[in-house]
Formats: structure tokens, sequence, C-alpha cells
């Protein structure tokens, strides 16, 4: 049985994943699609005795080659709703792994309505962040310097003065959690004073992010901590947590906006050749409902040009996604499902904020450590300097 | 500050990190390495006034660098215990995605004394597995194929003819959780009749292994579940479901065997200069304790050359491992961590039962889908041919 179908014409309650395939030796690609929708839906690598003539409807179909590109439908049946691992290991699992292929990439999924409706979505997003400060101009958030190894009146002292310079928002790194130089609950409590404080002083909505990265049961503690403390949000790592702990925190934790942060996405994102969009895991965070996310900054220490990122934040805060064959973009319809708040992040610095805005709009949230932490006057001058570019625009 | 100590000796307690570095245009290995290693401890890209005389104690140290092959260590107190999400987000995060890296691979992780016994490991490992058993040969599975689709009866009559053909395991595919066509309730309590069935018949100890893939809570649930139908084992797809949620499995699924299948993991295993080893994520399934691995097959339809195979044998076998320069790995103590069953599976035959257990030992559990299934004369011949080649061992 061949898996590949120039001819079909998807349902539209097909799921669709568009694939970059370079074939292993000896192989077209045509051949190597059809191993890909074989693997990814009913077959494997012989025939079997076993199949029954009802299970052929649920075969995935190739209906699109060109060059290296490669679209392929899948029946909706094959899908568990509300399951994104079970989705994942359909439609981006062994395949990998097959010496048919040389290198592939997952591009893009679009998700058919009954998949996106069974989700969630934010229950925040942009505008839930924004009622909660207040304000349309784009957000102001730092990250506290040295990345790790403050104690915790020391990390207090850094956050206060980056509020009272005009952060918005003060957020932890991503790599401190509850170590013994500064364990999670003090932090939360001493922290959330400051920004108490801050906020008397200033006359403005300060808000703290305290990462709860860790197992499941733990995250939750830690988030209901962070609740009873008077917090409003919580950051969470969401690709080295994973995707059914991210669930479990959207499902159980309730009333804290949830600001996802992505280390560890390029080692499966950035080769452009193997592996799986950022755009496919902005999508999943989105459809599981984090309220911000970090999309890249284009100009900053991290990788991502500018159309990798418009399309990205494209992809977050739209209802209606256009398809864009160039860039790998499939279309997409949202539904009910809420923008989420796109987070520039990595390498910012005051300079930076005018071109940023320009290229992606005023609903970003630009966080700065080093760009605010570095400034030689210290933190509350860095601040200051942040916050004036942005009030300039 | 540099971070490059090529006179430092590692501590006892350091964690090292080995990667491999291919620098960004106009760096050398040697500034990459400085960076990665400021990135992944307490330094961003300038200069911060907030920082502390005594979080310098904190900096990791690129403490060998040999062509591209770069060992760093990084303090214990970097780290916080009971936490992969942590330790990943800290070694294994942002430094993938900076632009000062053109390719960057995280080789292996030596984790000291305390990490390892901050873990639990598998509950039961090869020995608890062995004893559920009671055979030393190696173990005989089947995946039920197609791997998708059929319906329950159907899929318990496969399961029933793999029995007793011989098959010690029947296990779901890694895409199969709870569709319409095949309920994971029913399926549960249908198969396990089969197997009750099956055991009485032939007089040996048969398993099976239903996929609780999902959102954490659901698989809690569905674990649940299986353990009153008188079930002995749960599998999961950890690359998909994730660190935080597996190690809640770990920690409240008391008295079943975990089967740990690895679909996705070749999208950020496989490339060998950029992403992160199976090594590693081996190193991690055994940390949090699963039960049971998939390491590939050497032979089969998936990639993984003999050396590297071998080698995460022995990484989640044996308690001493030894370094090995040629082959990016790095010594481990596992101290009271019991050894995970290595599984093989991927386009398996019988056939290539003697070589497979010339290269890998007794101690494997060898999965045969579409080597069983793909017989002309069923399932039922299939498992006997493959049951005959391990008894003949």
């Amino acid at each position: 049985m061949s898996y590949v179908d120039l001819g079909y014409k998807p349902e539209e309650t097909d799921l669709i994943c568009e694939f970059s395939i370079e074939p292993g030796k000896g192989l077209g690609v045509k051949d190597v699609a059809d191993k890909v929708a074989a693997e990814s839906s009913t077959g494997t690598w012989v025939d079997v005795t076993t199949t029954k003539p009802y299970v052929k409807g649920l075969g995935a179909r190739v209906f699109y080659i060109k060059g290296k590109t490669v679209k392929i439908a899948y029946p909706l049946d094959l899908f568990e709703l509300r399951n994104v691992p079970q989705i994942l290991s359909s439609v981006a699992g062994n395949i990998f792994g097959m010496k048919a292929v040389r290198n592939l990439r997952l591009e893009d999924i679009d998700f058919p309505e009954r998949v996106i409706r069974s989700f969630r979505g934010p229950r925040f997003g942009i505008k839930g962040v924004r009622k909660l400060f207040g304000v349309e101009r784009p957000l102001l958030g730092t990250i506290i310097k040295p990345k790790i190894g403050l104690r915790t009146e020391d990390h207090t002292r850094v956050a206060y003065d980056a509020w009272t310079g005009g952060c918005d928002i003060v957020k932890d790194d991503e790599n401190l959690s509850n170590q013994g130089f500064n364990p999670f609950r003090r932090r939360v409590v001493r922290t959330l004073e400051m920004r108490n404080k801050a906020g008397k002083e200033t006359g403005e909505v300060k808000a703290y992010m305290p990462n709860i990265t860790a197992e499941t049961r733990e995250m939750l503690r830690r988030a209901e901590f962070v609740k009873r403390q008077g917090g409003k949000y919580i950051m969470v790592d969401v690709m080295t947590v994973g995707w059914s702990a991210l669930q479990t925190l959207r499902d159980e934790v309730l009333g804290l906006i949830i600001h996802a942060h992505r280390a560890m996405h390029a080692a499966i994102t950035r080769n452009k050749k193997h592996g799986i969009s950022m755009l496919v895991v902005a999508k999943l965070a989105r459809l599981i409902g984090v309220d911000q996310l970090h999309i890249g900054t284009i100009i900053g220490k991290m990788e991502g040009k500018r159309s990798e990122v418009t399309d990205i934040e494209d992809e977050i805060e739209e209802r209606i996604i256009k398809p864009d064959i160039k860039n790998h973009v499939l279309a997409e319809d949202w539904f009910s499902i809420k923008p989420v708040f796109a987070v520039c992040s990595g390498g910012l610095a005051p300079k930076h904020v005018p071109r940023l805005v320009k290229m992606l709009g005023k609903d970003i949230i630009i966080q700065m450590g080093g760009g605010i932490h570095g400034n030689p006057k210290g933190s509350l001058e860095g601040a200051r300097v942040a916050r004036k570019m942005v009030d300039s625009l």
C-alpha cells in the first residue's frame, strides 16, 4: 500500500503537517515521504497479516511534494483530542530516527477545528495581561542578573531597583528554581514584599514572575504558594518540564498568569534541516494555554531571523493565519483560543527598543537583563533609561 | 571574567558536561566555550553591576579543550537536586540558541554523587522485571500491528496469538493512547483478559504494556486503572510527555513496571553536531527511574551505530561507567541506582536474534512488530518462530 496520493484534497477535518525531507542514500523524496506517512500512521516496514480493511481509512496521505517540501494529511481519528504528547508521538515520533531519512524537519502543523477546540488555550492572553497592568504600551521586564547566584536579600534589592526605575515585570532566570543560596519560598515572600513597596511608591502595577520549574506536583505546590502570597504570575521552562506537566499547570493553576520560557528549544528547533520548528513549539504552547511566550529578539544574542520571529508572533497573536509557502507556514484558524503575549528576551539593550517595536509592534513584552543591570550607574538607572525608551515610542 | 581555566581540576562534587562545539563566524572554540560556560552558569553578554564577590564561586569552568571537544565543570550549588528540568535548563538551555555557536552538542553529563543519590532510579530494574517472568533469557515482546487502527476485539486477538505463540510481552504502539476505535479502558480490560487466558494455556507469565501517554493527571488515572485491572506494566512516551510528568509517574505509580518509549528522541539526538545525545537522554531516564528503555537495534529500521547503542546499554545497565574519550562517554558511578532493562525495537525480525544477542548480551528485551505479524502464516506462527530463535540461544 502506498501512502502517496497526490490527487488527494485534504478534508477539513484532517490534521496537516509540512515536512522538509532530505532522503537517505539511494532514496527519493517521494519514497521517503511514503515511509514517513506510513510510520506516522498505520504502517510499518513490512506488510502485516493482521491488518483489516477498515484500517485503511486511517492511513496518512502525502498530497503535496515540491522539491524537499512535503505535506501530509492525517485523518482526525488517528489522534486523541487534548493530548499533545500523543499528537507528537504520532506525527513527530519515530520518523526522525528512520534510516530512510537523512534529515527531516517538521515545519508546521495545521490543526483542524476539533483539535483546536479540544484545548483551552490561554486563560489571560494579551488582553488579560494588559488588564492587570492597565497600559497599552509594550511592557518592560527584567531578569535578575547575575542570572544565578545572588542571595535572597541581594536578589530582592535588584528587583526593587528595577521596579522603581520603571520595569513592569521582574523575572527569575531559567536556571533559578530552589537552590540553597536563594530558596524558592523565601525568595517569593521577600520579592513580593518588594513588589508591593515599589508599587506603592511608583503608583504603578508591578509584577514578579517566580520560576516554578520542577516535577509536576512540586510545581503545583510552588504555584499554590505563589498564589497564597499574593503573586499574579508563575514562570515555567516549558521545554525542559514537558507538555504533560505544562497542561496540568494550565488546568489546575487557577488565576495565575503563565509565563513560558523556552530554554532548550534551540536543541530541537535551530537546525533548519532536522528537528521541529519553533513555530510548531509555539503553536503547542498556545494550544495548551501559556499566556506569554519567548519568541526571539531578531537583534539580540540569540539566533532567529526576522521572518521567523514575526511568523511566530503572528501565529500566537492572530486568529487567522494565512499560509506562506516560502516560509513554511500553513494556514490555521484559532477559533476561540486567545492570543498569547509575545516576549522578546536575550541580549537586548534600551537602544534596541524602537527597532524592536517597529518590527514586532506594541504587543510585546521587552525583557532586558544585562541591558538594564549592565548600566554603569546601576539597575535603577538602567531601568529608567529602558523605560524612557519605551515611553518615548 | 573568563570562565576558561584549563588548569582547573574538577572537584568530586562538580557536575561535568562534555560538549562538541562548532563556533560561530569569527570565533574560536575557546571563545565559544567561555560563552557557553557563562550562559549556563552566572554570566550574560555584558558585565553587570549587580554581581557580588560571593557569586564568583558559582561560575562554571571550562577545564578541557581538545579540537571541538570541551569539558565544563559546574559547581553543585548551581543545581536543585531531584530536578531534571532545572538541570537541563542550566546546562542544556539557552546555549543551543546563542548566535556565538554554529553547532553545539551536549555529549554526556557526569553527575556527582549527591545528584545521583537525590533521585530514586528504577523501582524494579532488570532484576525486578526478571523476577516477574522467572526466566534468564532475553525477553521477547511484540508491538500490536498495524500500529494504529485495529478495533479493540481485533487488537486483543492479535495479542492473544502473540502470547500463545511465545511472546512474553505485548505492547501498544507509541501513537495509540485513547482513540475512538480502540478506547483505553476497554482495551486494557479486554487485553488483560486475553493475557490471563494465554498465561493459563501456556503456563508462562505473560504481560501487557498499555500506553498511558497523556496529560499528567490523566496518565495517573490511567495507571491507576491498569493496576486495578491487574496489570503489571505501563508504557509511556517519555520524550513527548516530558521529564516533570515522568518523575511524577515514578513517584506516584506504585507497583507497576515503567516501560519507556523514546518516540521523538531522534529530533534532538540524531544530528551528531547539534542537540543532545541519546546517552544523556538515557541517563536522565535512569536517574528518574524508568524500568525499561528503548536503546536502538543497530540492525533494524532505525539509525544508531553499534558503539552508540552498546554505550547506551552499558550506561543504563552498569554501576561503574568508564570514560571513553573517543566515543564521548564520561565516567559515572551510579551508586545504588538500579540498572534499567534495555529494549531493542524497530524493524527487527527473528533472524536478527543471534546477532543482536551477540552484540548486546542476554539482558535485553527483543521487540518485534512487523517481524512477527508480517509472517505470512500469521502472528501465532510469527511469534513461534521468534521464540524458537530466542530459546535456541
